[in-house]
């Protein structure tokens, strides 16, 4: 019997590197950048695995360091970084065919202090975190930004029916119930000659704006209007993703103690939950795998 | 030899109810209050532990049933029905001799769509809680309040110096570092005749204020500042008690890559950590060890 | 612009099941499986997406019900369990194109007590998890099995070194060091005709004392030998899949307090980490990419 | 008004140290103890807090540097090594008045490899944690030994009725229940000159000896039960104290699926849950809060 190596990849996770950038008269005002980089790369990596020469192999110590070295230039955007760091480990290390940058961003607000903006202090802007994956080949890349833990309910506008039964169905009809998903959204450029932040803001505030006002017969339904949405408005997005939990939350039965429930009183579950997986396109767009 | 036992409580821990209020016109507006509630008794439980006789128990499932109930009724801010629920457990039921309920909010902000707030949609606000815990005795009744996961940074006005050096000292002088902590306060209400809401906008507005604008030369006088501050401007509140992580961000050496880092890149740490514990107090307010 | 659905699949994610077994004289001794089951159908779902018509959707809500009640029957090893749910969504619902049931299982170990092994009481035995991932279509079917989290170390035998040095490295080369990682491993059956729990224990055995024995100059090396071995040994298998952190432990520096360390004394890291992926294959194995 | 400082305690929390032993022929023979060290100083630190003047301030920087450069020396027991570094920061430092050390051990278990134990190879034993805590003051010192996250559950012998039903109560009895905890267990010993090792090997076992064969009317019984034979046996130990959580099992209905549960199929719940907590004393020990 033989055995081969198949597909392989390696690098350096989560790398936290915290950017200040020193603005405005005397450097006072400051911009903080927080993000998380991780690093993974593919190439002509047999020979480490077979008899553990590493002659080829780009320590994840030194992708650690090169990260907090790019990180001394200006920033920019987390994809404008990405990009910088994966166009870097692909075109400078021969054995590198393939190199994925993915970070994530952790958002601040200026703290609003005495009247006005504080120049140097900051509050944690909460769990959602944005998200930029470069990948990079010789000849081609892909940007795919995103959003993660963008947690979205509504009480009213959303019902489930009209599904098939059989014998092991129990769940009832509903016209009404709450409707509460934790987005995970992906979206693919079809460039890199984007305006990041622009695009990045109008997508957010599409997806968020859809989740509102669509009325939902099912949670797929809402999926495929937020993704509508931003590719209709987005002419630079040729694909959007979506993980999106079904949180459930169920009216509890209080008619025992001698109380109506009129979905006023719902019971958050944690496990399980429904998960809510799609992908929408534009009709046009090349298919782009290696993307993701 | 003879054993006895000691101090001891039980109670349902963690019932996730979200509450929805439904007001407007065609009650087509709505609210929600989305609460964890930990429900904790002590008193006459002596039998169950020796023999397993449980007649003095309220079963923690009637617990779990009796918050849903009481949710149908108006909920107002969580101090309110803190109370509510902690009067009910100790005025009702004989064997109990103290009840603490303590309830972890997670607040929600109401989505901005198509130009307007949205009647039913809404998005999670953060990672920051809201928490109120009261305990009731026969006699007694004490509320604290508080919020938790509150994680400010500042760049600049942070010093660290003129510690004690010997043996195992390595850390050098800082006359500028970056402070970042994830606030844990919880303030005592000396009655429970209090505007809640205000109290805690208030209460929490000076914190951020404070953490920004004092200038810092260690947490420790941050974290008294920030309790002086509360004090100063609440006469409601006796007591502050704070629980403040030091989150390391350390400045990355970049002299090997050639490049000087004028505390611009930093690498944030997630363990070990400093941990900052302390109290501040209204010099006349009697204590209530009782409360906590 | 046309917009289309790319992708998508629906399911039930995390209902978690715990069957007692009873057999003995008098059924008085058990066993018990707990299991975390996770179903995802692909298929004919266009409508849902489009229009909100439900008319092909399983609700999740009736594959937990089915779960439960597969339970009920004989468990088996959790790859009979996921055939059986497998087969039962693409088998008995037209519109359902793939079923993948993946199970997480959670070993708990009998006690012994009273100087032998207790009818009905059971331990956890720690965090490692049995995972086991069917994926059913009409003419095929899958069956991956692995575990995850399965935390190994050692102090000697592990080296890096003969890597290429730039203008970013300051890794030093070692001869020596700690070597830790959680071993996430996924082998591929090349059947379904397979004594599962047998090449489970024989594929984890080897796994692990190949870790051991290995002399390892990277973890690569480590990686593909753990693999080798598995494949070697077990003829059913003809894939393994890792996802290796690298869990560095860095040597401390103590010689500011005066003290030597010979590789006595580490701080364990927690971020970043090192990230080693890989793939081992029999060499004559069809690819069966739709299997992960 | 006037504020003042109440209570306050600072140190560094969760440095985790691997400490590796040498011994056997040519020291190829090896152990690990794997340890996470928590510090807290309480004394004279007002002018900290007041003035930001850390002349007293020993940095927790220096406390993570003591914790390295003593686990340089034989560690011993967890027990012994909290208690040298709690005697240390209280005696060295003379504003410290009370110092406590707090250790949280993650076992390993060596691997057996090619028919042997291996020299240098290791498994973690899973999430169960040892556990101790000293506490120092100048003239007294307080050793308390525990574990948490051992998690036990029994399928037979663990009943619930008898208790008061009333407007709030829709729980049924029940005779046979599935009872499953994860005990956190901490232990105060009577005095310093103790085999650790012995003392909590007993304690250990004899806590899971006693859930599995008490019979139990409720999980108060249990633990009570639990306590005291940790007593009776350890004449060394003083009180222990417990919070075990009632993690709910509920049989499912399989009604509706025309199959009967004869407590076959569960579905294990997260939350909401039980939580039982309770002290048990040996009735001659002198009261001692500060241990804790």
């Amino acid at each position: 019997m033989t055995t081969r190596l198949g597909a392989n990849q390696y690098g350096k996770a989560q790398t936290h590197v915290v950017r200040v950038t020193k603005g405005g008269p005397g450097g006072n005002v400051h911009e903080i950048k927080d993000m998380t980089v991780s690093v993974m790369l593919a190439g002509d990596f047999e020979a480490t695995h077979l008899t553990g020469d590493n002659g080829m192999v780009v320590p994840t110590d030194t992708q650690k360091n090169t990260v907090f070295a790019f990180a001394k230039e200006d920033v920019g955007e987390i994809e404008e970084f990405a990009l910088r760091l994966a166009r870097h480990f692909v075109g400078d290390y021969a054995p590198v065919h393939r190199a994925r940058v993915a970070i994530s961003e952790q958002p601040w607000t200026r703290i609003h202090a005495e009247g006005g903006p504080h120049p140097h202090a900051f509050e944690r802007a909460g769990s959602e975190q944005r998200i930029a994956s470069v990948t990079c080949t010789g000849d081609a890349e892909w940007v795919v930004s995103g959003l993660t833990d963008l947690t979205l309910l509504k009480t009213a506008g959303s019902e489930f029916w009209g599904y098939p039964k059989d014998r092991y169905t129990t769940l009832p009809e509903t016209h009404e119930r709450v409707l509460a998903t934790a987005v995970d959204a992906r979206w693919r450029y079809l460039g890199a000659d984007v305006d990041w932040a622009d695009a990045r803001a109008e997508a957010r505030r599409l997806l968020i704006e859809t989740f509102a006002t669509k009325h939902s017969l099912s949670l797929q339904q809402t999926l495929y209007a937020m993704g509508e949405a931003v590719l209709e408005a987005r002419t630079e997005i040729g694909e959007i993703r979506f993980s999106m939990p079904n949180k459930h939350h169920f009216a509890v039965d209080l008619e025992p103690f001698g109380l109506e429930n009129d979905n006023e009183v719902f019971y958050a579950a944690d496990r399980p939950y429904g998960l809510i997986e799609g992908t929408v396109l534009r009709d046009d767009a090349a298919p782009a795998d290696q993307a993701w």
